[in-house]
């Protein structure tokens, strides 16, 4: 284990049967960037080095250039080293004229936080204050058996037309409980896609997705996990990992979290009661 | 070739030699997504369904919830509908209820646009305006041999202690250009990967970076072309494709694009007099 990553409890789930075991993920949390003292973006990122994020952040916003445009960069040290990888949870930049930095034009979606920093538990809290957790009925009402889990990714192939030709488009598919291919959409950025999967069940009136299945055809981000909220989607099953924080935030929300979905075997990150083990 | 792609000229080189030929890419153009006429985020997507990716964002940002919130979601016709797969340059929401919007919660980086949205080439332009494209004498001065392109993925490999146990984290790496590894830097997001490497020479005061090369473990968007400008960088070489507005950034800003570097080939898409064909 590096501060890159944390290992984690898991069922892994195959056509033989289930086992608990453990396995690492990236950790992802939040680090606030503050301009003389204001949040002005917060960054879901890897812990460390986040001096460096900061002012690489910064350099793109065009906000520094030269190196005496900073007076000084300094990171905050987390209240909750050990849970995070021990990086900071904001890092603070004064700059050596204050009076030229355009906040109007910096400022990007930001979190409510305390006087050093967000930690990830407090995102998660905020997620789950807009859009309260799965109820405990549905937990029971769910019941997917793994073989239909198995067959998504198959499926999720089959119907994209143009991955294979390009390599560089990301996929959000809905399927029914039964595992029926319901939409697809594809973009280069996968919060896109997933964005235009909710997004037109929404405007179709197929609103809230509490009896739906939702595949990625990617990694799981915070993010991902927070639009399946939204849409109260029960199970996401992702081609490849989660991160740390996507873990976190689906076993608060209640969602069933099966990462690397490939070859007939899966990993459960969370509320594996949904998943009917064929073998049990 | 659908909406969701377009195919480019490009150069494929292994070590037997240069071949021009064709390949597809993935389109990715911006999109403004504009309520009660304010623009409140550029989504850098693959064209289609802006309406649904435009209802989808504003769900998962909170702003909508049941459908009667929205009076009206139109998508407003690329001025360009052929260059970019026909998609939307922005799409306007009218609220049933205006003064519910929490404008100041809302906004993200949003760049200056035309009546009618936005365009890539807007987009292209508004960076080189910020940051010029490289020196004439760039080209000359750069002059990388094929092997040492060919190199990179393995010593990026070889630095990412942790990328094989979690799968989950990018990287981006920096090197001199005889391809000796100078930094590498890890995250779940790319971007984050990437301000970290040039945070980090900045911070050190290595910069500008026009001598070096940077590798990328991934995909190509624009946003990584963009930063890559900022530090002066003359040559990107990736593992996995460039987007469209990608390769349209980086040709700008004369940047040399090498992508799909892997097992002694790769496609280059600008530029292609910086890379010495072995075989030449």
């Amino acid at each position: 284990m590096t501060g890159t990553q944390t290992t984690i409890p898991i069922h892994r789930l195959t056509r033989a049967g289930a086992q608990a075991t453990r396995d690492a993920v990236a950790i992802e949390a939040p680090l606030q960037i503050r301009v003389e003292g204001r949040a002005v973006a917060v960054a879901m990122r890897t812990p460390g080095h986040d001096r460096e994020l900061a002012a690489g952040f910064l350099l793109s916003e065009g906000v520094i250039a030269a190196r005496d445009d900073v007076f000084e960069i300094s990171a905050c040290p987390s209240a909750q080293p050990g849970a995070e990888g021990g990086g900071a949870a904001a890092v603070d930049i004064l700059m050596t004229r204050p009076g030229t930095v355009d906040f109007d034009r910096l400022t990007r979606h930001v979190f409510t936080a305390s006087s050093c920093g967000l930690c990830g538990k407090a995102v998660v809290e905020e997620v789950l204050r807009q859009h309260p957790p799965l109820a405990a009925a549905s937990h029971a009402a769910v019941r997917v058996p793994a073989p239909v889990i198995f067959s998504l990714p198959d499926a999720l192939r089959a119907a994209q037309a143009t991955f294979a030709t390009t390599g560089g488009l990301h996929a959000s598919a809905l399927f029914d409980l039964e595992g029926h291919l319901l939409a697809v959409h594809e973009d280069v950025g996968r919060h896109n896609a997933l964005d235009k999967l909710l997004g037109e069940a929404w405007l179709a009136g197929r609103w809230p997705l509490d009896r739906h299945l939702l595949m990625l055809s990617g990694r799981v981000s915070f993010e991902l996990v927070q639009k399946a909220l939204v849409a109260r989607l029960p199970v996401i099953a992702a081609i490849s990992a989660p991160s740390s924080l996507a873990v976190d935030t689906a076993e608060a929300a209640g969602i069933t979290l099966c990462g690397f979905v490939r070859d007939g075997r899966m990993n459960l990150y969370t509320h594996p009661e949904r998943i009917l083990d064929a073998a049990a």
